[in-house]
C-alpha cells in the first residue's frame, strides 16, 4: 500500500534559491518541475527576503508538495557570506513549514551520495545522473539541479526508512 | 509638523529574539512595550523558525509599529552559530517587511553609541541609560533591553536625517 509522495527540494541562497519538485512512488521517481527564485541585489535585504518568501510560497501553492527537503549548506567563505546564506536558508525552511510540510535537512555530501553514489563529485556528474534517474528532467542552472538532487536524496531516505519500519512491523 | 512614529527594535536569535517598541515625537521618546519571543530547543529547526515568525507577527499585529530596526549582529563564535543566527535574523527581517514596514539595520556599535554615547560598553550601562531615557521603561532580560536600544538608535537616526532634510529644504 504505497501512495505517491510529492517532494520539493530547496537549495537556498540569497541571490538565487533553486527548487525542484519530484514525485516518488516506492522506488520510482518522476520529474515534476524545477526553477530558481531570485532576489534583486539592488534592493534592501528585507525586501530581498520578501522576494524569496513570495517566490517560494508561489511554487508551493502551485505544485502542492507533501514534504520538503533543504540542503544543510555549510559555510563556504567568510562569516558575512555565512550570515547571508543563513538568512536565505531561514526563509527556505520557514515557507514550507508554514504551509504545513515536514522539512528535512540533508548535508551536501549526503545529497551527492544519494545521487551519484559517492559523497563528492562534480556538478557535471550530478546533472548526468539527474538525466539517468529521471529521463524527462528539465533544469536550468546549478541551483535548480542541486534542488532536484536534494529532493531525490529525501525520496531515497524516506523510502529506506519506511522499508525498515515495514520490516520491523512484519 | 511632526507626528508620532512608532518603532519596533528587534534583536534576533534562534533561541531568544528580543523586541522593544517605542514611540518617538521629535526628540522625545516614550516606552510602549518590550518582550522576548522564544523557540523550543527540542523542536526541529523549521518549527522553531515558525515559532519566531508567529511570535513576531503577533507583536507587530498588537502594537502596529510604523518602522522596524534590526541589529546587524555579527558573528560571535563559529560558522555553525553564525548560520543559526542568520536563520533567525532572516525571520526577524521578513516579518516586519511583509507587514509593509521599512526595515533599517544598525551595527552593534552604532546602537551602543546612540544609547550610551560610545561604541562599546557593558550591558549594565545600556540598562541604566534605557531608564534615564525612558523612565517608565520595563524590560526583562538582555534581549528585550538590546531590542529597545536598537529602537532608540533608529529613533535618533531618523530624527537626525529629517532635521538635515528640513535644513536643506528651509
Amino acid at each position: 500500500m504505497t501512495t505517491t509522495i510529492r517532494i520539493i527540494g530547496i537549495d537556498p541562497g540569497l541571490r538565487r534559491t533553486g527548487w525542484g519538485v519530484v514525485d516518488t512512488l516506492g522506488n520510482s521517481l518522476r520529474f515534476v518541475a524545477s526553477g530558481t527564485v531570485t532576489s534583486d541585489g539592488d534592493m534592501d535585504l528585507a525586501s530581498r527576503l520578501c522576494q524569496l518568501h513570495d517566490g517560494l510560497a508561489e511554487v508551493i501553492h502551485s505544485y502542492k508538495p507533501d514534504e520538503a527537503a533543504v540542503e544543510q549548506t555549510f559555510v563556504n567563505k567568510d562569516a558575512v557570506a555565512t550570515l547571508k546564506l543563513g538568512q536565505a536558508r531561514g526563509i527556505a525552511m520557514l515557507v514550507p513549514a508554514r504551509a504545513g510540510l515536514k522539512v528535512a535537512e540533508y548535508a551536501p555530501n549526503a545529497v551527492k551520495k544519494a545521487v551519484i553514489g559517492v559523497g563528492h563529485g562534480e556538478k557535471q556528474q550530478i546533472h548526468m545522473m539527474l538525466k539517468v534517474l529521471m529521463p524527462k528532467v528539465v533544469f536550468k542552472g546549478n541551483d535548480a539541479a542541486d534542488a532536484l538532487a536534494i529532493a531525490i536524496c529525501h525520496a531515497h531516505n524516506r523510502q529506506a526508512l519506511s522499508s525498515r519500519l515495514a520490516a520491523l512491523a512484519g
